[in-house]
């Protein structure tokens, strides 16, 4: 058996507890992929552990304590003793980005923070690796999902800032002190990041302006409706007049614009660049399990080294006759009776209408329904059976539905 | 200076030769981030060009030809003689993947392939390395862009499925023969190298049933348009009853799912799996550019290695004053006159009008407005004496806007 990979934890906070769960869930999957099994060489709370000790012990570092001290010195540390690290903390990469990536350069050891941004979507490896060496014109979004959620909420339901802010901090999405995610700041943080790693400039938190969303007004929500516009608060980071611009900052959006279905906790990034036209992901921005999903992807990158393409580790079977919901096109004899010998059929087969448009055309008449979810070999069993009946005009025609209905 | 990195490449059709121009255009670029400058080894096209000298001048190899013979041999020779490979063919990987993964793996070589599923989406770099030992449930989106734009084009303008095809074929959204795109074979071919990432099993082509858009009539879009329904060429592979499922067929959306949206020429994927919620991911799914864009970034990835960091390599100034669009919401007293004052001074601000909303509440109106873009110092000033007026009941209200209207 291989030797296990040893992994020092730094915090075992919100984020810290569900790494440490996803590690030993998953630690199958890490052993399949890169023939080592993970394990964890110590954790460091508040109370407890020893950070020299967990770093000698450890051959990668994930640090998810947040805040800059004493989280720099640790991560500078662990660099400096050639451990790769991962981290999830915005402030620190947002405020000491240069100082950081010099010292791992240096030590040639690697140093990811792709839960630094946008949670579980994989912003900063695109904007790093795929889009490398592509010329960005301009990084925008949705960078905080507490804001978007409040936002949300006043614009569905006329709430006040207040209420929807009460609402988030009962749902979890907003912390009991809020203000670093209301005003902007936390996406400030993360567009520094985004903005230094898309334009390859040193960019730092104290160089972004930005507001926030306390003096949204309602009414504001409700003239804007009427203009079909919907409010978000944007990071933007872009090329401007030789140089650029990074700001956060609420803001307008017509309803055609990609960003304006973001809704609730979700986050949305964009990328422009002419060799890619614009690139979009979206996907939840924060959430312990989500957070520690994006720092596991970067510990495997960091096991896996050069092979991305990892083994097929089984063999599942492909199943052949699965479930889905139908819509049907019928053209049937205007005539009594149809409908019910249609419906007959149907409910012999056990299969049930969502709903229905009937249209008459002359004689004959058209019938489109939408059905629910059914096994496949039953609706085409039950398809034939509609399609010999006497009153159909031509044959029956049937196209998959996905019935899921999204706010 | 540091050797230059030699490349050899193999086809010069569309993708082919915008990857060369990609190339000499982002030389400066990839040296910058990885030290090394690129340059052509030699280029093999039907007529001209030896395999064997381009292989043994080149220390990486573009595979650009398409189809599965001869390049599949070309992929592998060059693999056995340990040159890592980037390719875009998705036929290939998805007949002789298993095959082309082993002797990668033998050799200790990287084989790259993000352009050969969604162009420009980095969807296949999201599914092997962020979330590469995920538990994903399921991977399904709209991976074809040719159908895509005739359902779109029907969709819009009642067009029959051969009209629509037509004019697809005129923008260069479709080729000469269609009938990989219309019939679904192209999205298979796809969605067999999604699952095989996604769930770590060999998925191979002829595993993958499909459906194309042929039959689809311009009635069933106008039937289901009332039932809130709009029409895309789904591929999905999703885990069903132990085993999975892999296949592509037209089906049905409700209007707030986040594939409806996606209109045109664009492909979007999403990603289920417990631990990231869903993430979706959208952008160009073909086009020379932005196809040679995505062989670029998995070439850079080769050549970085483990630095993902890029150095900073310029400093750009940040730029503070920006023009934006706003909205301007104000209170003033319901009298003769005020909404010409106001105008008066955007007017000698140059600053114009793009919509306004006016309310009457008791002695007071609301006047809500979007301006066009201008600078925000001028904005700024502008607010300041309007401000200043006599006829204002409460201060002025100014929200930025995006004024880019999306179809």
């Amino acid at each position: 058996m291989a030797k296990p990979v040893r992994i020092g934890l730094l915090g075992r906070g919100t984020v810290g507890g569900a790494f440490a769960e996803l590690l030993a869930e998953r630690a199958d999957a890490v052993e399949a992929a890169t023939g080592r099994r993970p394990e964890l060489a110590g954790v460091l709370t508040r109370d407890d552990g020893d950070f020299g000790q967990i770093l000698e012990r450890s051959e990668l570092l994930v640090e998810l304590i947040g805040g800059t001290d004493p989280a720099r010195g640790y991560v500078l540390d662990a660099l400096r003793a050639g451990r790769p690290v991962v981290t999830a903390n915005k402030q620190l990469l947002a405020q000491h980005g240069e100082e950081l990536f010099a010292v791992a350069r240096e030590a040639g050891v690697q140093l990811r923070f792709e839960a630094a941004v946008a949670g579980a979507i994989p912003i900063v490896r695109a904007i790093q690796e795929s889009f490398g060496v592509t010329e960005i014109d301009k990084v925008f979004g949705i960078v905080n999902g507490t804001t978007n959620f409040i936002l949300t909420e006043m614009a569905a339901s006329g709430a006040a800032y207040e209420d929807a802010l009460a609402r988030a901090q009962e749902l979890g999405y907003a912390e009991a002190d809020p203000s670093e995610d209301v005003n902007g700041a936390d996406a400030a943080a993360k567009m520094a990041i985004l903005a230094r790693l898309a334009f390859h400039t040193p960019v730092t938190l104290e160089q972004v302006p930005f507001e926030g969303i306390e003096a949204v007004q309602p009414d504001d929500l409700a003239y804007a409706k009427e203009l079909g516009l919907s409010l978000k608060l944007l990071g933007v980071a872009e090329r401007r007049d030789g140089g650029i611009s990074v700001r956060v900052f609420p803001c307008f959006l017509y309803g055609g614009h990609p960003l304006a279905p973001v809704s609730g906790p979700f986050n949305a990034v964009m990328v422009e660049a002419p060799a890619i036209t614009e690139v979009t992901m979206s996907g939840p921005g924060a959430g312990g399990v989500e957070t520690a999903s994006a720092v596991l992807g970067d510990v495997l990158s960091i096991l896996a080294g050069d092979a991305p393409v990892h083994e097929a580790r089984q063999e599942l079977p492909l199943v052949a006759d699965v479930s889905s919901s139908f819509y049907l096109h019928l053209e049937v004899a205007d005539k009594p009776g149809v409908l019910a010998r249609i419906a007959q059929v149907l409910g012999e087969s056990e299969i049930s209408v969502k709903s229905v448009v009937q249209r008459g055309i002359g004689d004959d008449a058209r019938l489109v329904m939408v059905v629910h979810e059914c096994l496949e070999s039953r609706f085409a069993a039950a398809l034939e059976e509609i399609g010999r009946l006497d009153d159909l005009r031509s044959a029956p025609r049937a196209i998959r539905v996905i019935e899921e209905e999204f706010v």
